[in-house]
């Protein structure tokens, strides 16, 4: 049921700001990032410009302002607020936001009562996807907040113990061939896993599992960071200029050995669990140190297509059983290939159309799903994306040969 | 009563803090300003660093990690937390930094009654004329952040009215002579108004007020901003870049006109009330197009000795009267005179002695004092000092010949 | 014969910088360009360091310090010369460079009058084509320089006239399939264009020609740069803040219309020529704006087998005839794909290794040739590659549907 | 005679170009130093554009371009060429400026011969004045563009010898008082020397002689870079991030000691020659270090009325002799005055105006002369100014208490 699956996203998205403070929710730690109560108050404003706004008798906004704070896109909806300013935003104030979603909720339960076509539908499908999105942002985000306090709060304080040795890793073969990639058609799909289309891969090999925080240690201790014939040229730059050093939140400890911070807060490294937080670069840089590559996308979704699907936690875990394991649920897994539209790919009409095409340069492909994923957003078709730099998503390492 | 002035002056910060939610203490607008909560917590980290630490017996920091986080002295006491990241501090919370101001403040109390030396009162009273100044800043970096929101909203509700215009202005004489500039030891000084000294002024007029917000905006119609021969080389280039285009608060409206944000909120610019929030590029400007300069500091400290103090405003109000009027209580007065040391300057010993002398470089002074300033803390010695290009204080023009 | 291909191309690396002074052959007009005397060291420094010191008795080096001078890998070869410093080497002069190019030679043609092995062969070959590719950006780079100078110098004084308008553009069809795609192995190829493999391509169509300036000129025109909706989010950006407006050379005339800078100085745009130094950024806007994309370097290549190569002009010509032209000699051409290795492929061992690898990150390949290309440079599976943003080279637009 | 003055001037600066090729002539190292061909070219622009222009008879431009080439004025003679890309003009060449110079020349003469009224030669005056300050710049200009290249080269081949070391460093006393400061009208006289006024000195104390190098060696043996209580905050800033570690030229051996590069290339540096290329903040942090500070522009205008001048070379040289050495000759010495007008200071009308007072704000006086400026371009009340980073001129330290 729509209207069922409307009030339980909406319901997690609050749930997740649950733990943190009204100062949590407001800061903003780089133009990356969004603080919570933006990811809340934009989220809704969705629901309220492409669906209320068009089909609500008598529309009237709930806060006439709101249109330009809590707008990302430049172009279909006019003006929006600078994003590396929306932690300036202490007003509204984080109540106001929740008051915003609880007349936005209560305006869209009521046109879901009313009307029910196929259009409205997709549109509140697309609303709802689109605020899973954003809750897993809210996690990294805050994250990377919490991370730049020399206090380093938890944002969960129950603590996490280390988790057993996974074994070791296998590569696993695949034939490849003309096979179909992108989305059958059955449920949901962002446009730019469209359309379906044939794609030629040769044979190749795919790591039974992500590489761990021990061998990625091993990694550094061997020079990793010293070597510049293991780096894309842009990779050693950031390298050379202290940028790259190390997984964006491993600490080293004055006595040796690394610590860790997590939404559970710092604690020491465990071995065993996938490493995460690391750019293109620093995984393009570890694969070829040890004689492999990073999976292409069409590589991973064919090897995919028959992996369980896990997730919702806050720290990804250890690889548990043989076969194909952490596809999903743990980190989100660099490709090699560069983000772009799929052979006849068409954008939607409309502001709604802005929402993939136009960032289809300079980033790259990741595959699966992280632990922070909300529950029913993973799939192999999906094609998530960022700038090789990035480090702040749950990012990890799936070798290939 | 030193006991009475601490409760006073550490009551009037929590005043201020008052009227703004925990958001609006959290934020910080620019690298120059700081959140509200900082400035709470700062001051209170000066009572326990300075006094508690060296006096209380079996002494214990309310929180190791304060030490660092509210620390501004990048020297004698270790480690500090980096400036333009004190907006990602979501903890402590407002609600902490409360505690920690409540517990320092008990302590200090007891300190008080028990001991009474001539020492102890020095600190303390350096403490509070150090907390007046950052009560100042509260104001000044709040309208700031609150500037910087598209809401606009106000620090005060109270709206203000236009006042009555001012008597003209007129330029009064001053004989000058070898005077003595200085602090005359009589109360409470900075270092840098030490030692008393003797300086040569020639013959001089100073204007009777400051400048008008009306007076500015003819000067703006009249072309100012696009006669680079008005302009000092550096704000000239300012003005080319857009950087500076009138002054900070004043907002063009589509009709034509000014509006301008207070702590009051935005309202039509009042012409009787005096400029403020503007560069010493753009103070010079002005003279220059009117035929006059800035004054020296030495003129402004010699023709202020036996104007009246008032302040304690939100918004500068309207010179009222004749005579040498508005030389405190309405804006900071620009001089052309850079911030440097009096002829046998010699610093405090110890951390204490980085309050002033560090800074003596590529700043100019400022005199007088604003509506922000904390009553009892202006006097005819007082130097404040900004680089050029600062406009978030209540700065303003006085004229001289 | 090897030894006179090589001295035909060293002798033609002189011949390109003749019409330059020895001030036009030392300036660096930006980081990405290099001087020609820079150019013509370093293609020298090629032969001195990767085959004479390998393999000439009692190798001594003409200048200990050109090693650093010259060297642009960062790797193998030990430190080199900030790059963005490349234009304060006024020292070793022009006439100098030029004594180490005769000494280099001479010593080169010495070695293979004794030595015949294949290994050398191969060696000479790949430092010929390095110095091609050096002789394009060598126009390229001055190009840019002389362009700074509001005198607009022309690299050759014989002006260009307009030439005969092109055919109207037709939309060639091509079946696709499951097609080789990678230099087949019949003479040179840089390791880039291999290895040769398999890729499904789908049927699509590409433009006959190459789009004109008069039809860009159209875009400009019809607002192509003041609507969001065209262009990639990167783009847009650029576009907004002013850095993107027309083609790079292109200068608005007072009077209205355009003129062009090239290497025979300023002169009136030419509408049958094709546009030419413009991002792909734009390239792929004026694709959308007109309903059609850039193609994909699988889909060129399986084009263009059976076109004619042709190029050495200073500027592109307008298209002649019917059918598929202007694949090579005009302009390069953008494609959506970026340049990432083919399945298997395999870096060459050593310094000589670092060439194209690690740049496989954030560029995207253009194909084809310009007619700054050298003779006997371009092939069908040739692989150029330069950022998004990057305009100072010959770069055009294909289309494709 | 003034005719024999402009001569020798005029062939003075050509003099300076000699040793340099015309590349080196080209090339710009800095936005803040400019090419010797631009010197060459604007100091011509000067007599072509404030003289030639406004008397000759027919007057017609030697080549329209040049006025906006070589203007550094942006107001009254309309438009200048960037700054930062003074060294991208290739053309006009090196031997193009050569005959711009001796046309300016000849037609000088001619005028010269038929007029000869008191402006006119208050204008040539004052464009030999600032020819000569370009002379200076020339060569600090040129330092700095050929100690940004490995090689090394100098400027005049022959080596420099150490020298017999100084007298220890003796504080001479000067009682102060009521003094005059400012030109005296005899002679000539920019307009910031300008109008001689009465200023109050207390009494001083002034080093004998500058600071040596030995001498500075010693304070950065001693820590003087990491102790942040010596500096000016600004300054630590620029220590902490590393841009401050050595005065500008000199080089760290491999085993310990310092090199130093001159004009006269690099050699071993010279314990007993005065320490140069410093900034403020390293003046005064070295000022610091010993109980001592920098003297005020009065102070040493006061003291420096009877030191003898001298001048006229590359480096410059030790102490010799008792009593106050080194005011003039040596290195330009920082004051603690930041540069400002003189009480009743006006500038000059119209362009020539813009030549001073623009500047006055976030400067430093320096007082002397260096080994590089021309004979008979000091006296006492000459003021020189640079932002308080400023390296690239020969700056030194003077102590005062």
């Amino acid at each position: 049921m729509l209207r069922d699956d409307f009030q339980a996203v909406r319901q997690r998205s609050l749930q997740l700001a649950a733990p943190l403070s009204s100062e949590d929710c407001c800061a903003q730690s780089m133009a990356d990032a969004s603080p919570v109560k933006w990811h809340l108050a934009h989220s809704t404003w969705f629901f309220e410009t492409f669906i209320l706004e068009a089909r609500e008798a008598g529309f009237s906004p709930f806060h006439p302002a709101f249109r330009v704070l809590f707008n990302s896109y430049y172009n279909g909806v006019g003006a929006k607020h600078p994003r590396a300013q929306r932690g300036l935003l202490t007003r509204p104030s984080l109540d106001e936001v929740k008051a915003y979603r609880a007349d936005v909720d209560a305006r869209m339960l009521r046109l879901l009562e009313s009307e029910n076509d196929g259009a409205l539908s997709a549109l509140v499908t697309l609303g709802l996807q689109h605020e899973q999105q954003h809750q897993e942002l809210m996690l990294t985000d805050v994250k990377h907040l919490l991370a730049q306090n020399p206090i380093a709060p938890a944002y969960d304080g129950e603590p996490i113990a280390p988790e057993a040795p996974p074994l070791p890793m296998d590569f696993l073969e695949f034939d490849g061939g003309l096979v179909e990639i992108g989305h059958d058609g059955r449920g949901f799909a962002f446009d730019n896993e469209l359309p379906r289309h044939r794609s030629y891969v040769a044979p190749f090999t795919l790591a039974s599992r992500l590489v761990t925080n021990g061998e990625y240690a091993a990694f550094i201790e061997a020079g990793g960071y010293r070597d510049p014939a293991l780096w894309l040229a842009e990779g050693w730059d950031k390298v050379a200029s202290g940028e790259l050093a190390a997984p964006l939140y491993w600490r080293r400890r004055p006595e040796g050995g690394w610590d860790e911070f997590t939404l559970h807060g710092e604690h020491a490294l465990d071995p065993a669990r996938p490493v995460t937080h690391l750019s293109l670069y620093e995984a393009d840089a570890y694969a070829r140190w040890c004689g492999a590559r990073l999976p292409l996308e069409a590589e991973w979704e064919f090897a995919a297509r028959l992996a369980s699907i896990e997730g919702g936690r806050l720290h990804p875990g250890a690889s548990a059983g043989d076969g194909l394991t952490q596809m999903f649920g743990a980190c989100w897994q660099w490709t090699s290939s560069s983000y772009a539209p799929y052979p006849g790919y068409a954008p939607a009409a409309g502001a709604i159309g802005e929402y993939n095409g136009k960032f289809m340069v300079n980033q790259y492909v990741l595959r699966g799903s992280s632990c922070a994923t909300p529950s029913g957003h993973a799939r192999a078709s999906y094609r998530n994306f960022f700038p090789a730099g990035a480090r702040w998503q749950f990012t990890g390492i799936r070798l290939a040969r």
